[in-house]
């Protein structure tokens, strides 16, 4: 059996909130731990740019937590090639050849590109780079010659444009690369403190790190069932973010209760907060140790940062010979 | 005296023609010679892509038929600096992030991108590459600091947008980069042996390989002033194609001679291109000496290119190493 690779990316936003935990690195993790298939993650800090290019001061020490956050959760440097796209600077290389074949059309018309440029409204998105880093993830994608990217339903579009290039490429020079299939899991709907999307930006964030007072504050502030004004009102545990909650974290007992309590009025949302906190602080212990011991090592963890990106990098350098050669350059 | 750095780069299409000659290369020459400047000059392999990206084919041939014609023409590689741009990958690396500041208004308003699709309307250059072009070159200039850049008029509007990128990392980032300066020189207006633009594509040019009967052929079969139709007829020399090469490569007296003897039909066209086309060869006889001396010896003129790639890409390195201390990165 050949292992497939997989590969994805994430931006560096600094420290990891439990939406980015259960949307998208408890994947990696299992993934990881999965004989079929061999990861790469990369921390896409030239992404990063593309929306915050006038300030960028922050880049660095949020690739370093983000590793940090990583690790804490369970990616293991052992088994995931863990590194930092902006080090390979054949990234660069490849995103500027892909772009010579892509058709400003499909560019143009890539569905999130106007969908972002209205929600980050308030900053100047009308660049260049902008418009072009589904290209970027495309040369991010097929450098590694990867086979599968996992990703939420809305990157789906964007795996989309990496095919097509990477198609494109084959079809003009020679067959070179893989074509890359999604590899999209269930993710639980997970809400932000208040009701919204779960966003660093919206300030309504549990962070991986929250513990403490911090966490009970934060969770004994989330928005619940609107409907539920007073503890004698019954609840639609279906309805409420802080049971979305208790559907990972407590046991199958304990949510089968909330769920018939919930309903008759018999458990207050006080309450029912404070048995989440608890379990959240239970379920994140493991993590909350890691973290701590990694943030006292952080030379460890620019190490595995480093070995993974020289791992990255030698087959980065081995594609890119075999794209010269195909593009004849 | 601190020297000024010039850079100036070509697309490599293959041998040069005298419109490449009189147009860019004697003044890339006299640059070299003039101790106030270090001159880089580059092949423009990557530029090639941007409208030749599904036929790149003749790409690396025409690298060395080009270098060979440089050195042919006088580039000492003693004195200038000679390159090729695709083996040094820190231009696709700057060109990514300046990518990210670059507005794309900037890039749609280029009085050139519309005049270069038209022309070549039968390719289809709608690709984020070709939008993007001067970005790469912008990256090409100011990566070796350049302080001035030699151009034709027609390319004063990339110069003025690279100094907008220029100014605009220096803003957002730090003072990194001088702005460079263009440097228009006088080219005299040589046309092709059909009147329009001296052009490969055209297939209208007189290379500066071309000798004996080709060389004759093509010069007899120049167009001269559209109203002389017989040697009867009264020319004009100003309005006369084969004039202006009198102008560059006959002896004054002769130029006199000819500027009064064809207002009074005195000399006939023929006669006056047979006397360019040998004031032509002897013009050309020690470039001819030297392609045929270079054409020998490929292993001498890839090392040239070599030895100027390395030292082109110890500064395209250190500049980078700034770039991204700025970028923070």
């Amino acid at each position: 059996m050949t292992t497939k690779r997989i590969l994805s990316g994430m931006r560096p936003t600094g420290k990891l909130h439990l939406g980015n935990l259960h949307g998208a690195l408890k994947n990696w993790v299992n993934l990881q731990n999965d004989d079929r298939y061999e990861c790469f993650y990369f921390v896409a800090d030239w992404h990063a740019l593309t929306s915050d290019y006038s300030d960028t001061g922050q880049i660095l020490d949020n690739v370093t937590d983000m590793v940090i956050d990583w690790l804490s959760v369970g990616l293991d440097p052992e088994k995931s090639t863990l590194f930092v796209q902006s080090r390979i600077i054949e990234h660069a290389e490849l995103f500027l050849l892909l772009s010579m074949i892509t058709p400003l059309p499909w560019l143009e018309r890539n569905p999130t590109y106007k969908e972002i440029k209205e929600e980050l409204s308030n900053r100047d998105l009308s660049t260049f780079g902008f418009l072009g880093y589904p290209v970027l993830q495309a040369a991010d994608i097929i450098i590694y010659k990867a086979h599968g990217v996992p990703v939420g339903v809305d990157q789906l579009p964007h795996v989309e444009l990496t095919r097509e290039i990477a198609r494109r490429f084959n079809f003009l020079y020679r067959e070179i690369f893989p074509i890359p299939e999604p590899l999209i899991s269930d993710v639980p709907k997970l809400l932000g403190i208040d009701g919204r999307k779960m966003s660093k930006s919206y300030g309504n964030s549990i962070y991986i790190s929250d513990t403490g007072n911090e966490l009970n504050k934060k969770i004994l502030s989330m928005f619940t069932d609107p409907q539920r004004q007073r503890k004698s009102d019954p609840g639609r545990p279906e309805l409420c973010n802080v049971f979305s909650f208790h559907q990972l974290y407590s046991d199958d007992s304990s949510i089968g209760e909330i769920d018939v309590e919930c309903r008759r009025a018999g458990i207050g949302c006080i309450e029912c907060k404070k048995r989440l906190a608890a379990r959240i602080t239970e379920g994140l212990q493991t993590v909350h140790e890691r973290q701590e011991y990694y943030r006292g090592h952080i030379k460890e963890v620019l190490e595995i940062i480093e070995n993974g990106t020289a791992r990255a990098s030698g087959i980065a350098r081995a594609t890119m010979a075999e794209v010269r050669e195909a593009v004849k350059i």
